[in-house]
């Protein structure tokens, strides 16, 4: 089966490829072979992350700007991180009606994916699935991300190009600015540009840029969008395409993509080890006891997890 | 010095408290035994979590029940995330204007915390902060945080009583429930209440508990308040009293705390974990040439973490 997989993928089989997906999900023990075994074919995709608060228009965006790619020939990936809470199920929704759109485009391929698990499993999971896409063929693949947390800071740092979408109707722009997005931002994205107040939006945000004091040597242009009429859509994707090539000539690409690979490894080591520990010690009796004797303040936190950390089995990591 | 600390923060002296903070704040080798010793003197004070999108009025609200608080004679500690961006050091300047207010009051004690690392290092060091100010004697430990993501919702799970702040100004009340928040809310407040749209608020949240379909021992109850004149925070301080008495008499209470032991025994060997681990492979050579290695697709990620694994010496985790 993994075979028939991983040979699907690179043969451009939609099923496999959902399957493979499916894999990574479910944190199936198939899916690191998989994932090896397409790497050598990986790296031709440019990755696009685009993010900001809810209801800034991202995922109208994402379609205006599914349709420009597909109208060049390009083939498309599309990533819709959902974190939605499990009384909405929206992830699930969205995916259906955003699916049936493009169903009989075969340059497209779109997924949301929910929050999974507690061990950072999203970002992890999101990484992969950009991967198994790249080997798939497609020359896009975009990372569409709601809010403005840190975890979706560090899915979206896995982009080559990212975008922030704010929109003056939330008359947040500075907030969110505030919150720390600013870094992340290659191209800011002022969308609903139709509305009163685009021109502040605007404004506040070059004000912002201008306050950063540091030169940099990209300075993040500002773009205004109306996805209504999809004004603007195309002066973004040249503004994509300029970020594009001050990555490549300025070598900043490559750097770019050698420090993801670090987090990378760092990431998939740390996540290793903790699975690890989480199988050995949740529910231990070990575990309960040291539980029991702080709530009584018998012993304390660091003093347990000291104790525990003594008697994991950390061998079982080196395979 | 360490003795020092210790015997400072038990003896209610506000110098070490802030000496103990900061060595916290850096990480520093001596907090572990500082936190080991204080923890019999914790498990004293009520921890209430406020979050909500920026902009929504958290800080006042703060203040407010603060003010209240202390006309009841308890002693409050205040620990304000704020999760800014370096561009605008807004943590330190907040930290200064709020120290000010409540300078002559003996019995409040504020500090801010800014984002600090990159290995979780925040949620850790606002349980640390938490139980300091327990063991110094607070009777409220007040977290409040900006933002909805995935690290705030972490942060404010450490919390006994959370109360959730929405603005009808904003006008994404229904979109911040979306993201997730729902859940982790025992109390909805509706600031800023004497702005048109604020009944539509109210009623599209509790529509959205009705929404939840299961029923929950516990429903959320959503309490208006208007930071400017005071409305309210009577109502939203009895409905704080109201979720603990239901926490005590429900057993929840001792549940959710055994639940917060077992969750921080984890986070701190992980967070061991991943020190050590950080600590060992960064910059190492066998690390840059498995670097160099995948970017020319000879190897892999996957791969390439098993490799280091092999080679960590974790050993040196177990003191």
């Amino acid at each position: 089966m993994q075979q028939k997989i991983i040979e699907g993928i690179l043969n451009g089989d939609r099923r496999m490829v959902a399957r493979a997906i499916s894999l990574i999900e479910d944190e199936d023990s198939e899916k690191e072979a998989i994932l090896s075994a397409i790497y050598p074919y990986t790296g031709k995709a440019y990755c696009l992350g685009i993010t900001g608060a809810p209801g800034a228009g991202k995922s109208s965006l994402v379609d205006r700007l599914l349709l420009l790619l597909r109208q060049q020939g390009l083939r498309v990936g599309v990533i819709a991180i959902d974190p939605t809470s499990p009384f909405t199920g929206g992830a699930i929704l969205g995916d259906r009606i955003r699916m049936q759109e493009h169903a009989l485009d075969r340059g497209v391929f779109i997924r949301s994916m929910g929050t999974r698990g507690s061990l950072g499993g999203l970002s992890r999971a999101t990484k992969d699935v950009v991967q198994i896409l790249d080997a798939f063929g497609k020359d896009v693949v975009i990372i569409e991300t709601v809010g403005v947390g840190q975890s979706e800071v560090d899915i979206i740092k896995y982009a080559d190009t990212t975008l922030v979408v704010l929109t003056p109707a939330s008359g947040d722009s500075v907030q969110t600015i505030k919150a720390g997005i600013m870094e992340i931002a290659d191209i800011f994205v002022v969308n609903k540009a139709d509305i009163p107040g685009a021109d502040r939006t605007v404004s506040e945000v070059s004000m912002m840029l201008d306050l950063g004091g540091r030169a940099r040597p990209w300075r993040p242009p500002i773009v205004r969008t109306n996805t209504l009429d999809g004004n603007g859509v195309e002066e973004l994707h040249q503004a994509v395409i300029n970020h594009r090539e001050y990555l490549g000539e300025s070598g900043q690409m490559n750097k770019a993509r050698k420090d993801r690979i670090r987090r990378d490894i760092i990431d998939l080591i740390e996540y290793k080890v903790k699975s690890t520990i989480w199988k050995q010690v949740s529910g231990s009796e070990e575990f309960e006891s040291l539980v029991r004797k702080i709530m009584s303040r018998e012993t304390d936190p660091y003093a347990a997890a000291a104790q525990i950390l003594g008697s994991i089995n950390l061998g079982s990591l080196t395979r």
